[in-house]
């Protein structure tokens, strides 16, 4: 019997950390809730042709494939065996493969079951996902995913909701420094055009995205290294160095560069910006961000990212609007738009702010003790009693010594102690001890209820 | 492309059923939290060899393992796949797997964080768990479970608290004719005694434990297939014609069998008995079932199981006290108690009853329609407004045209719309229509949110 170990890139929720996460989920879920996003979920275990092809390269590479049970070789062949083909033999040995993400899931999902959706349908989802990646300080194997999404609506209100959704949610959560950049992915197809290297969008899209990482030299070397010419790498220049954050920024960029799609990207941008701001919603919360890319390909119209100022992680949220994301299963043109909360990360940056409220904790209120068979009786139904009025109540277990007893209270941090002795319980009275400051009261149990609302 | 579909044994949760399942999740989870208990969450991915040999040799079957990712036959034994030896090749090339069921990986879990709790533990995990079962009716390969535990405590008042638990949380989720059954391990143990064959305990609580799927007579068939003898196969008649469900059937089975462990067994179920009807459980919901046998190996003191009259499901919850659960993983000597509420099974139950309470629903209850731009901002505002009221409100993202939108709102069974029109705006007013009785009424903003409440 070896020492007890989890797979690297994996976690255990101890009670603290997992009373946060209880919290934070809760919140955003409550967040999207009160907007009638309705919830839904899909299985862990997908179909691994439902997965595969969908991540790029680099992508199938990392999704975790489930083993066939029973006997799997049977059916593999036998030159992939002989030669030794990880790669072949993994698709004829796994039928299933876990969960890489939300998004896929979602577009199987409603392409499954469009006869029973109502368009627009408003979805959230809050699901374990799962990825090879390299396990590293905040990178991890399994990890949680909030996404919502509005699918079979075009109406640029969508794109509002999810802005408003951000601010409302982070706000609940106390997350300070909350930025939401916002482009719209026709700006950039446009700038592409302007610089004639629309044919190119997907690879200048990649090296523009890493703007956040590596800065305006390290893109102008990514564009370098993907042979673009001088003229795009000007261009580039020309397009991070845009100032301003809002309305000022949409009229440099107009400025500067000019293209109809340009044109069209920045109308959304100026009404969405305009109607949160009259949501009370802006600078320096809301920024534009012409040079936001985002790495996916679904993108076509508006996309977010959402960072929070002097913290030590990347984006915390992030999102657009897909012009046809269930066309791979065989739906085709249903425009949505969706968002996605990092919980993790968003745990990370809380704890990096010493932000938690003492709301996410997991404290037992009130201990009851266990005095002895004389009282046994009285003191569950004290607990009972404080139970009903709403505390979260424990009855100590075990008749132990009350030394060990208190020490149990001190080290869970539970505030309250209530002890029935024989003696006071003669004159139905009880002691209640306020386990911080030592101070006992002796009262009766309806007195001490008031006393602990 | 082929037609997108999931795989055999799992589910997709559209919004309805899923508030369903969150209801229960949440009352479950209240249950919990109220007595103290703490939440934990373990990772889906385990070290197979944590799972391996835990469940039997039919579990380790069903244990889902996943492939390694990379080249994982670089690392195989050449002999291995020439013999095309699936069951040796399967701990080559994977070593991960997913969870099984919540115990064991509780007990690594408790094993590994031993210098981190404080005993008594009380924990609570909802979590998925997979099995690579045969998919059929109610049987799935992805399902939930919910379970409590506390460990590092002897007194039988931890046993009341699950009885308790049992109890308060079916009677929140409005199951009708629950019964919970209990015995001791140990009763079986004397039982066994009483009749010589104590080192069969395993083989004979195998027997006894198919009875309610097979009766007496299957029970019977059973053991004589099993090779007991006839002297056995009468004192199970024996066991299992004893009448009465609590302190009358335990006089009775005193006086058919004599063993000190039934003794030891007995004296328990009778303090746990007369310490539930103080609390108002007993019979009939409280039942003592000296047949009942929970086949589980590592149970050692009292167990449960939890079954629905005339409800067309086996149990819905079970659970027992185990002498020594963690001790494969390192820490021996821990005793624990523990219940399992099989939340899918729940699910099924109330259904058949057609008892999901209303709160079990996901409505929206105002659709503020989209009216146009002149009225846009208004609507956005009287939308956040009824939503800071504590409604569930959306906003109807598009200009279409009335009839749509009040059919979405029909299609969703929305409750309530709110029309800003740009002529009663004029004036402030808005128009409210019930949508079950098409009433209407002209009011203003702060009118229309009392009469909502």
């Amino acid at each position: 019997m070896s020492k007890p170990s989890i797979p690297k890139g994996t976690r255990d929720f101890a009670p603290q950390v997992m009373a946060r996460r209880q919290w934070i989920f809760d919140t955003i879920r409550s967040s999207f809730a009160r907007r009638g996003f309705q919830a839904i979920e899909t299985p862990a275990l997908e179909n691994l042709s439902t997965l595969t092809g969908k991540y790029g390269e680099e992508g199938d590479q990392l999704i975790f494939k489930v083993l066939n049970n029973g006997d799997f070789l049977a059916k593999a062949d036998g030159q992939v065996l002989d030669e030794r083909d990880s790669k072949r033999l993994a698709f004829q040995i796994s039928k299933k493969a876990l969960r890489y993400d939300l998004t896929v899931p979602f577009a199987r999902f409603v392409a499954m079951h469009r006869n029973e959706l109502q368009l627009p349908f408003k979805r959230y989802q809050i699901q374990t996902v799962w990825r090879g990646d390299r396990p590293g300080r905040g990178r991890y194997q399994e990890f949680t995913q909030c996404d919502a999404d509005i699918i079979g609506s075009e109406g640029l209100l969508n794109e509002l909701e999810l802005v408003e959704l951000f601010h409302e949610a982070l706000g609940d959560l106390g997350l300070p420094g909350v930025r939401i950049h916002m482009n719209d992915r026709r700006i950039l197809a446009g700038f592409a055009a302007s610089c004639g290297v629309s044919e190119r969008l997907t690879d200048l899209t990649v090296a523009i995205d890493k703007f956040d990482k590596v800065g305006i030299e390290g893109v102008l070397r990514e564009l370098e290294t993907q042979s673009f010419s001088s003229e795009v790498q000007a261009a580039a220049g020309q397009l991070f160095a845009i100032k301003g954050a809002g309305t000022d920024a949409m009229v440099e960029l107009e400025k500067t560069f000019d293209h109809p799609l340009i044109s069209a990207g920045l109308a959304d941008m100026r009404q969405l910006w305009n109607w949160a701001a009259q949501r009370g919603i802006s600078s320096p919360e809301l920024v534009f961000s012409p040079g936001l890319a985002r790495g996916l390909d679904y993108y076509t119209g508006a996309i977010f990212e959402v960072r929070i100022e002097d913290s030590p992680v990347g984006s915390v949220c992030g999102g657009g609007r897909y012009a046809d994301l269930t066309g791979i299963f065989g739906w085709k043109g249903v425009s949505g738009v969706g968002i996605s909360f990092g919980a993790d990360r968003i745990y990370d940056v809380l704890e990096h702010f010493d932000a938690f409220p003492d709301a996410a904790a997991c404290a037992t209120d009130v201990l009851v003790m266990h005095m002895g068979d004389a009282t046994l009786d009285a003191s569950l139904d004290a607990a009972a009693r404080l139970r009903s009025s709403g505390r979260v109540v424990e009855m100590y277990p075990d008749s132990a010594k009350l030394k060990k007893q208190f020490k149990y209270a001190d080290d869970r941090g539970i505030a309250w102690a209530v002890v029935i002795g024989e003696d006071e319980w003669a004159s139905k009275k009880l002691t209640l001890r306020n386990m911080r400051t030592s101070e006992q009261l002796t009262l009766e149990l309806e007195e001490a209820i008031k006393r602990l609302c």
